[in-house]
């Protein structure tokens, strides 16, 4: 799907649904262009050699399903900018990284990506409405572009780390499966997460620095920085959740081994009052024909033996209660 | 709430309280202002923007809740910075860093903050009671406003440190679920220092590496390089208490394990002594109508199966006796 | 076996068979030689120091079966490159690297190799069939060599990246022993891909950096860019299944403890219930010949045993199950 | 206490005990003077900031009992410099850091101590039997105070290695809880060690590179750069004995579940015989009035059953031996 | 042991065997001496002072037993050079590093260690019958040495890459408690590696980066450059080897929980069979002496106990089959 929108002379929002419109709309060269490219077609994706001239490599990057680390390369007249964002966060499923590739030339951003992408729709959405998006530079819009994505990440991360809180109780409290499935899905989401965080936070400090001062003015670099104390935060908790999953890993180890524990303590005291308790019924079992050992021909014999069993029933019971064991 | 204090024209510390103060105050080029915003209203943070005329994406970092990783950004006319201290620590309780945004102008601090700050407040009350706190310029009021902050995180370290000792012996000694619980606790909350004091030990190193020569001036450095210092050990102590306590976990599953072999011994040496034991009454139990093996018809048959088991028993006790296992 | 293609005066593609042919091929300085040597006689592997002088260390390089660490070297007549690729990958097999070693020179490449390479004899093949290989200069030739090495790694990692997640889903489901040892290749295999990555990334980037300004022409640095951005992620990947494999390990003993864990609660309560239940039958085996004791007489005694005993059963049964262990 | 040492106009040396002495021994610029205060009382400490004029941050870092990192700090006319040592080794204590506070002025050094330092008392010592301490200049001084620190700490780290490998083969051989006390020690003694040695290296590091020309002459360099020599050693014992701990630690795990593995075999062997084996008598325990199945009312029954008895122990105890678990 | 060699005049090798022929051997600036002393007698080591006039702090170094850090320093007019190789490899041995300082001068090589090193004593043999040994300069003479100590190198990290290898497999198949010992055998070993390859790899670098160009000719910056390759190998292989280490260290704890599931599936099926089975006999064992209840007066009762007995073992056994526990 192609859409994009440019200032019209009059100043009004003109949208753009075909590659014509494209052409006429980058005729201006003072008018600011934003191009999206949503699962583009093969003749909306030819749009970016034919009308933009850029660089087969990169576009072969846009069209390719497969997954691309953020980078920032510079083809002198325009900058070609690979980064991720994820989806919405859905509670026991795997995070999946959005990539967006973006090129900001001296007056226009296109946007490609594959899957859409909350932060692009709701920007489009915006200037469908005649929001004030085009209202300043391509590299002011570029930076509106990549904050809508970060932002779009931090409640993601937020999640994620109440997340590893609670594990880290159910863990303490009540052990289950079920906990470890989500221990292990945390750490793989953290896991993807950094695959792009650091070096997205890399971009943003490049692009906040003024490494390219041809296409991003001084103006808009505290703006990058913004983007960038966003993906320092984002690193910083993905890293501390990451670990904290790896500590709730180990204790459940600790917690299982400690339940063992009890139960054995549980098995091993009833065997040990038990079998020896046994003995004295089995004794008193034998088929001795000429036995005259008391109290075998006492009539109180069987009462003592029973008191005699209790008695050594209480005080093994004793003895494995002060030690805890039940 | 706004609150602030600067030094008037005949050397006497007025207070200020209120937007039209401010203007006031700033009036006069070489006398320090020191304001403070904690939990500012709509009004008073208004004073932010209409009288310091500050970047409205600091302000957006002062007035929003969410945190910030430190920072220390230059706008030529004042530096903002962020930093984190920590709230008086309580056993048992997490951690929470508290934030403080400062801008530091040629002539004024503005502190603001959405919680209480123990370091604040006691300058502020200092400044009531006309303590020294303005005789010098705004850089150095800075480093008293860091190092107040900082020095409230030392006795919070330390306090981890020891509570870590506590709980490596308590592993040995006696290993609970809540001393897993305090463990993952520490864990928890020295991530949550880790969060910020590298990155604000980076900051009072670049205000002392003379970075910013128009606001600190070379007399200040040595003092920013005090909170650089500090900030150094809370670093190394955060750094080791982690580890202990990574320690420390990995000790309790070891203390678990072992306490379990004490208990299995305990369960085997019971099971191998009475199980074979009981064989004995058993065989003498049975049936046989026209038994003539001796010592079945004998008068002394009885104790005889007595004096066996009690042999039997004796030897199997001295056999795992030996092996340690009771 | 010593191949190799040159394009000739009039533009075709001539096929190098021999020694005396790569002679030929090089003495006109304008046309593009690529020589591939695989698994090379002693005669063969004469041309490197008879007909390229290339120095005698490189040569040992290529000639030694031991295996050696990326590398690039600056000759300055020529590059030397080794870099590594990977066989097919085949499940439950160990990944063997594949040692490519490179000259670049002016007019000429020198592939060199002690196994077959695919990357290499699909170009052959392309040669063989006409193809546009030799179309640019050298410098481009590399490139498209160290591509093909390169994309037939992308399979194997992303089979990896498979791999650690079944065996993740396999230790929460089902540990077997077969599972640890698939979880110990992918550690291996990792292990294996990690000592080259990093090093061929950082070759990559050198070349894409232009260090080598007189053997490598500035518009290829974007070709050897898109191999590093390729290295990059396999260097992502790596880590992360290495990651996940340490994670899987983990949760694979936590998993067994929690089964031994449910196999002892099943033990504990058989052994709590039958234990004690078994003292009854024996109380009413023993033999005193004078006993009175109700219900030793009565016609209802057995009755009244068995009723109490299945009392004893039901209630310890129904205790153990509220505690979740039968 | 404040003892001290110059070389007086004649050559002798000249003892230093009040801090009236102290004045008239920096008069001569050009005698070396060292003056060493340990636990130094108020008036003696005046002599930091009176005599010396030393910064009061630096007088502060002197006397708070609180411990520094390790730092070097450049006044122009003289450095501060905050070194570790510790405390002689005893077995089963935690290692004490001991502070060494020092000044380097042009003619004279300046060290302080809270606690009694063995490489200064040595010094003292040789410098009251008139020994060669101070021919050289304060720099010389000062690598000789180092040297000495760091001296004493080599058999410590050497110690500790050796500890590490006792512990190691403690732990294969016989795991105590005692063992795993030992090994936490020397896991918070290295941690410990840690927090000093780096950053101490890195301060020799400065002084053997000429970063203070003024106060370090050239000839000095070299024996910087042995006491760098040094702590690099340290440095890397004392991060592979921290490693070889928690491999220690790891290794107790193992240990103990092996021997765990070892007495619920015998246990498992135990019960596995003797239960069935205690069904035959049960059996023939049996009360019925009117059986007539053999061997009921054989003379023979009696010996046939034992027979039997004695068969099946053999059988299971030799399949259970083969099994290896008895 | 005082050995070494050098060119006469004419050509021919000399050998050096006392301090007055090392005199003589240097009177001629041209001519390349190599010197070795092998645990060198005070007059040996006196050579390095007053022939060479060497810093006492080197001559420490080469005569002190302690083990030093690998290191090079620049002494001007002569470079010292202080690496380790290893002792030839024995199964089940720990490695011991050997020390070998270098000193590289304008027309001499002196090397100075306190144990045989194989490399050293093969070079000396080759000078014996006269090999081509010292036919290039001094540096070069410095890189043979090197070369031969890392060539020695390698097939003990070999070595070392097939033990854990096999170690894994062991760890898989059938833990034993010496499986354990060689791992942690192989990690100590790995230990004792890291020490040094890392620091050697950085000396192999900066001799073959041109730091010292009138010692070390461009000429020789290549063939540094092959040893370094070599050590980036070992470190390569080091690393990775204990990576592997590491993960057989966690795996041999699954393994034995996993063998410690089975045991204990056999005795809780055992337990759970026979416990249930006994209480049937020892109901029909008691003694009523009016019991009338069938089948206790039925000559067909007896049977049927035995049946239901087999019936109710059948079932059990069935069950516990069926979820695999015996």
């Amino acid at each position: 799907m192609l859409r994009g929108y440019y200032r019209g002379a009059d100043g009004a929002l003109i949208a753009v649904g075909d590659v014509e419109a494209v052409r006429q709309a980058l005729a201006d060269p003072k008018s600011l262009v934003w191009l999206d490219l949503e699962v583009p077609s093969p003749e909306e994706a030819g749009v970016l050699s034919d009308v933009f001239d850029f660089h087969h490599l990169t576009i072969e990057d846009c069209l390719a399903a497969r997954w691309h680390p953020p980078k920032i390369d510079d083809y002198g007249r325009y900058l070609f900018v690979v980064v991720h964002g994820v989806e919405e966060y859905v509670r026991g499923r795997e995070l999946e990284p959005l990539e967006l590739d973006l090129y900001l030339g001296a007056n226009y951003v296109v946007s490609c990506h594959l899957a859409p992408v909350a932060a692009v729709s709701r920007l489009l959405e915006r200037c469908r409405q005649g929001g004030l998006v085009l209202d300043h530079d391509a590299g002011f819009l570029l930076h509106v572009l990549l904050d809508g994505l970060v932002d779009d990440m931090l409640p993601v991360v937020d999640e994620l780390d109440e997340t590893v809180d609670r594990l880290e109780e159910e863990v303490l409290a009540d052990p289950q499966r079920a906990t470890l499935q989500e221990i292990l899905l945390v750490r793989r989401n953290t896991m993807r997460l950094r695959r792009f965080t650091t070096a997205e936070r890399e971009i943003a400090n490049r692009l906040s620095r003024g490494e390219f001062p041809t296409l991003v003015r001084e103006e808009a670099h505290v703006y990058f920085r913004d983007v960038y104390d966003h993906l320092v935060r984002i690193d910083y908790l993905v890293e501390s959740v990451r670990d904290l999953a790896d500590g709730a890993l180990n204790t459940y180890l600790s917690v299982v081994s400690n339940r063992l524990n009890e139960v054995m303590k549980v098995l091993t005291a009833a065997a040990a009052i038990f079998l020896p308790l046994a003995l004295i019924p089995a004794v008193y079992g034998m088929n001795f024909s000429r036995n005259t050992w008391p109290p075998w021909d006492e009539a109180w014999g069987f009462g003592l033996v029973i008191g005699v069993m209790l008695a050594v029933a209480g005080t093994l019971t004793l003895f494995f209660h002060r030690r805890g064991w039940i």
